[in-house]
């Protein structure tokens, strides 16, 4: 049933008894600051749990009490490590405003509810005692997505749907399954697999997203050039909202209208709970491999993965690094470390393969029955040869794979160091990809320059392209910086709007798989223009007149 | 530019000039007549144009002075030929009602716009002067979609599209191409194949419909399994609406929000009328086959598509009759000729291999470059082997790709012979297929004993699976039927409601490729529920609050 939260992080990522990958590295510390045009960098640890506490709760009793009698008492929290496990998401500014002891964001209460009927009835008693609610279901959103907008007046309850967790049924006839919204991940797919089944969907929030959440912000897994986006492999879900039990059409394909599960995916919590859904899976592989390659360039990586794509070759994942990327993890990985001679060795056959100083890795995934995946290794390893690249082998594959969901856990010792670290995607057509990798990398750069604490000192930005389609990719960016102790929400907002403008010029969307939340309403806003925010805003006027849903965010 | 309404059949199907296929084949008609349960057929032919007249111009001369003035003289039609020809679509109903002479759906007026500009203006006028407007590509909507409404009081222009038809760009590196609306298929075609790629959308009315009514009404071509439906092949449009020109969001993928352009599938011009649209193209395949399988029974073969895609197996067509229709058209085709030696051969050859008195024919259509091409037929040949199907080679196939496009011209004679031919579709999960199958054809052969003319005489429902998908399959059915002369629009609508009711309750959806338009209304209405209904006429109403666009359908 779910995860205790007790187990989990209420301030950082994941599990609370997690290993700081960085404990004891202190060279690492120094390589750091060396690469920010820092002498230093500054201690800033977060504050301690038990020195907080939540605002006080404005749920009246007897509103606690309606609420228990809907969902039984052991389903209702109050307590202060409830209020602010759920106080917010995973966002950097989230983090900053809890590792400052900000918890004005608390829910006042959260509710654990069991059924969809519950939800129906809380959402009535949400209209007639006038609160607000905010579905949630791992917390993992970096867009503000679960934060309860406290400038909205009423008292907010958070409806943490995780224990709303059964696997509903597997049609192995047309390769469906359906199962209850606040599954995480690796009990969904343990549910499946021993059923000889996988959905592959592995964002890298896997460990700590649900399949309700990854549906509502349209979220893509690491594999998605096999398995898709949350809204491709979307049949159909039952969606709890203020008019009422809704639930979608469910086909193959249809001519019947407009498709409405593609209202149901990205709408955020703002329409409707997701409380179940169903969706495609696919028998588990039989093979998989992830191999590593090396191109010179970045350009010529990217180009290699259009014609990829272009050319039918089937692919689980096709992910390149530019060059700042590739020689980060390479570097920061080995601080301290003595070069080895088989390193030294490798470099060297690297540079005489013509990598130059700065080359780019992809990390290249395929799966499937045994000749498939020979013959898409094949036919990738003669594209990525045809454009200078080289193979390296299942080596990195190997590596990249075993650490693919731990790089977040990077983040927390990296902000005790007065380091801010923050991620942003999005993705364009092929013809709008080099530009727009440009122009935010130069945006970043920028902000960065300019909001530093001190002269000299400036971030780092590592992009890779994450997904890949037919017709154009997604750029995905990390970018670390030495924060502005003295405005480092002012800092944090100038990097963003910078990057954020810069997408919206150069043809890219702003958001590929993270969504909107509160943070990317204004470019959002932008890109679906004035009529398709109309029809949005109908849509949720239609479905919650109360603005009962997720108010203060996008739709909200 | 288009095509010269007056080159075309205001009555029947394509080419005025088009030879009649059953020509002199009296003995055809009398294989017909035993088949139906009828002594002979009857002689129905249709009112002749010259002895008809549409109703009194319900325009005023100011209202028709205006419209001239926004798009000149030469593109505002109100003679009777344009009027006629723009009154209906291409279904049964449309034509029982043309036949009989009724010209009372005529629209007031018939506008060729040329501009994005010029249908925006016609929107201000309408909604000043108090007309309405139906839009029409290609006018082969089977569902009453282009139908003006005439409960409405408000006169009506249809606004048809087919001189906006350039191929406004080619973006070879995204693999996408941007054309006007009003395109038709062959012209499409031809200019994207000049420049080495294709859209690769074949609908059996190709000749006959355009790239905006492939949209609106979320059409699928015959290749669909490679090529996609219109809402998967579509990437943006620029769609006018009464609110203003609505552009939609234009990335390979994005998490920012729900999807806008599939409100756009399958509006059918009760949103807006599409202008021009962004869709994904391919590179033109090196190799193309279509070939001949036959099953011994429809399950064999429904299970053996089942398995090809559901094992990755890429094709771009898996089309398998059931046993009535491969009965009905190698019968029908060869009627009054001398079986062959050939023929008799192949036929003892068929029984031999298993496949009994009624066996099931499939073609299979593969596209791509050399090796995708031979590896896919290796791999449905296997497929079909392990399902006891056998190969007939590409012959079937080349027949079948000779006539893709000609059946049908074959309703018009049978009209002539006292026939009634319609044709329906849906799709369902693969769980769903078979029952579907049965309770669809049931409630047809049903409704057509029961509305027979005569004791005795009954219908043929012919069968086949059109598209598939790894989750399902479609499903679409021909059926003819004597038809009962007293009340043939009362017999259509027990037959037409019977087998909606099937699907309905079976499974389907109302449509996989046809659309809504009026005459499904009620049972798209059951598909979406309450909730969906609510939420698309909350988007009609706030893009469209005037009713401007298309009253009086499923939307309008």
């Amino acid at each position: 049933m779910g995860i205790d939260r007790k187990e989990l992080r209420w301030n950082g990522w994941g599990w609370r008894d997690f290993e700081n990958p960085l404990e004891g590295r202190e060279e690492a510390w120094v390589w750091m600051a060396d690469q920010l045009g820092m002498p230093t960098l500054m201690a800033t640890p977060g504050k301690r749990f038990e020195d907080l506490s939540p605002p006080p709760n404005q749920l009246t009793p007897s509103a606690l009490h309606d609420i228990a009698a809907i969902v039984g008492e052991t389903q209702l929290r109050t307590d202060n490590f409830e209020r602010a496990f759920h106080a917010r998401g995973q966002s950097y500014k989230d983090l900053l405003a809890l590792r400052d002891g900000d918890l004005g964001s608390a829910p006042d209460a959260i509710v654990y509810p069991r059924s969809a009927d519950e939800i129906l009835r809380l959402m009535e008693l949400a209209a007639q005692a006038g609160f607000s609610i905010v579905p949630f279901g791992g917390g993992s959103s970096v867009v503000g997505g679960v934060t309860p907008d406290k400038t909205d007046q009423r008292p907010v309850i958070t409806l943490d749907l995780t224990e709303m967790d059964d696997l509903l049924q597997v049609d192995e006839t047309s390769g469906t399954a359906t199962a209850q919204a606040g599954i995480y991940g690796p009990q969904l797919e343990h549910a499946l697999q021993v059923q000889g089944v996988t959905l592959g969907h592995y964002p890298q929030s896997f460990e700590f997203s649900t399949l309700g959440g990854w549906i509502a912000a349209r979220g893509a897994g690491q594999q998605s050039n096999r398995y898709g986006k949350a809204e491709e492999w979307l049949v159909s879900a039952r969606v709890a909202t203020p008019s009422g039990l809704w639930s979608t059409e469910s086909f193959p394909a249809s001519a019947a209208g407009p498709n409405l599960n593609q209202m149901v995916s990205g709408s955020e919590g703002a329409f409707g709970v997701v409380v179940d859904a169903t969706f495609r899976v696919r028998k588990t592989p039989d093979e998989q491999e992830f191999r590593g390659y090396m191109f010179p360039t970045f350009e010529a990586g990217a180009e290699a993965i259009r014609q990829i794509n272009q050319a039918d070759v089937p692919s689980a994942m096709l992910r390149l690094s530019d060059s700042d990327e590739t020689f980060f993890f390479q570097s920061f990985g080995k601080i301290g470390e003595k070069e080895s001679f088989s390193d030294a060795l490798a470099d060297r056959y690297l540079k005489f393969r013509g990598m130059g100083e700065r080359p780019c890795l992809m990390i290249a995934g395929v799966e499937g029955a045994a000749p498939d995946v020979a013959r898409s290794k094949h036919d990738i390893g003669n594209t990525v040869g045809a454009h200078g690249g080289i193979s390296l082998g299942s080596g990195p594959g190997a590596s990249w794979y075993g650490s693919r969901f731990a790089s977040p856990y990077l983040r927390d010792p990296m902000m005790d160091h007065g380091l801010g670290v923050d991620t942003l995607e999005t993705a364009a057509s092929w013809s709008h990809i080099r530009a727009l990798y440009v122009a935010v990398k130069e945006a970043l750069s920028g902000a960065m320059r300019e909001t530093a604490p001190r002269p000299g000192a400036h971030g780092l930005v590592m992009g890779h392209i994450s997904h890949s389609y037919e017709d154009g990719a997604s750029l995905y960016f990390t970018y670390v910086f030495p924060r502005a102790l003295d405005d480092e929400l002012g800092q944090w907002r100038k990097i963003k709007s910078a990057a954020s403008d810069a997408i919206n010029e150069n043809g890219g969307t702003i958001s590929h798989h993270h969504g909107v939340g509160a943070d990317h309403a204004k470019w959002a806003d932008r890109e679906k223009g004035e009529i398709g925010m109309a029809i949005l805003r109908a849509v949720k006027k239609e479905i919650d007149p109360g603005n009962l849903l997720n108010p203060g965010k996008w739709l909200g």
